[in-house]
């Protein structure tokens, strides 16, 4: 069985928790908490010397990092990963944008509003840029699904896994999403699809690390 | 025959143009330069809307953008591109890790530092983060190239390219090497593949933009 090594409150994890959710694959999950420093021990570098979750543990003693890389793992030779060379190549230009131009705003933003404490104050003029980009990032997706239902290959993918993770938490770190009602609708048709799971939901096995 | 749209000092670019001169694959070459604004304009936006080189046109008024999505389009199926489901995954890997926390510091600083005016003068702030996380990712590679020969499947593939677009010029924008032996000694294996071609070589078929 697989192991992952995911916070609960961390976009990027929830991305694998949900595709392993839809692909009904069993796996044990370990609870790492980042803010603890719970991702920095010696015993964490030892398997991801970057220091981040999510971590798959694909066999015995082998790991995989990368929230997209890991989708990729997971979800090949299903519906959910394209396989003809021209929509592959669509939904992996959507997650490489995700983790260039969303991920490292809305994400860095959800981290210091929302789980660090005071962390507002600490990241004043971060946040501006974080903001910036952020809307920006957004205008180029609602450009996309005002003429797409999807965001690859015309049906649901592990891209709009990808670009759900944070944008669907984009409300609750100050973003205005009522200038973007493509968006919105795209996100409602992510919450219905089959065995969709919501952020907080926790499989019935769990670990915690150490 | 393929249209690339390119900037011939931009990392991610020649990743694209390290690639189709390796795979020896014939193509247009268009120049955008970024900062004459030419990646703005409402012709070049129509066609990606992010407003990023390199874009690669695929089929006629079909484009492509994303560096790291045109490698994966252009080398499947050869050798470049690893095809079984755990060397995909870790070549995923790392070119994820190259979007996420190499490119948007070695890239930033590369191109406020080599391409525009004054431009430390404009980021003294923000160049310390770059560095420090320029280093940090560094530091990620020279502990995998220690033990390997190359980041994924035991041979050259689009997962080197890709961390070598930015990471071959970091000595330009004043990252110190001498302590990443292994990273130093990856770059000349990469430098000494067949039909690798440096930064500066243009194709024969070139056309302006406009």
């Amino acid at each position: 069985m697989y192991t992952l090594y995911s916070m609960q409150r961390s976009g990027n994890c929830y991305k694998v928790r949900l595709a392993l959710a839809q692909l009904r694959i069993p796996y044990e999950l370990v609870e790492i908490d980042i803010l603890k420093g719970e991702s920095r021990t010696p015993e964490f570098l030892a398997k991801n010397p970057s220091g981040h979750v999510p971590l798959l543990e694909v066999e015995p003693n082998r790991y995989l990092p990368e929230s997209n890389a890991i989708l990729w793992y997971l979800a090949g030779g299903t519906p959910l990963a394209p396989d003809d060379r021209i929509h592959r190549a669509e939904a992996l230009r959507w997650m490489f944008f995700e983790q260039h131009s969303l991920e490292p705003n809305l994400g860095a933003a959800w981290f210091w509003l929302t789980l660090v404490k005071g962390g507002r104050d600490l990241q004043v003029h971060a946040l501006e840029d974080w903001m910036e980009q952020g809307y920006r990032a957004l205008t180029v997706m609602e450009n996309h699904v005002r003429r797409f239902p999807f965001f690859a290959a015309d049906h649901y993918t592990i891209a709009d896994i990808a670009l759900y993770g944070y944008t669907h938490i984009a409300h609750e770190i100050g973003f205005d999403l009522t200038g973007f009602p493509a968006v919105r609708a795209w996100l409602k048709r992510i919450a219905e699809q089959p065995d969709h799971v919501p952020m907080e939901w926790q499989p019935a096995r769990m670990a915690i690390a150490g």
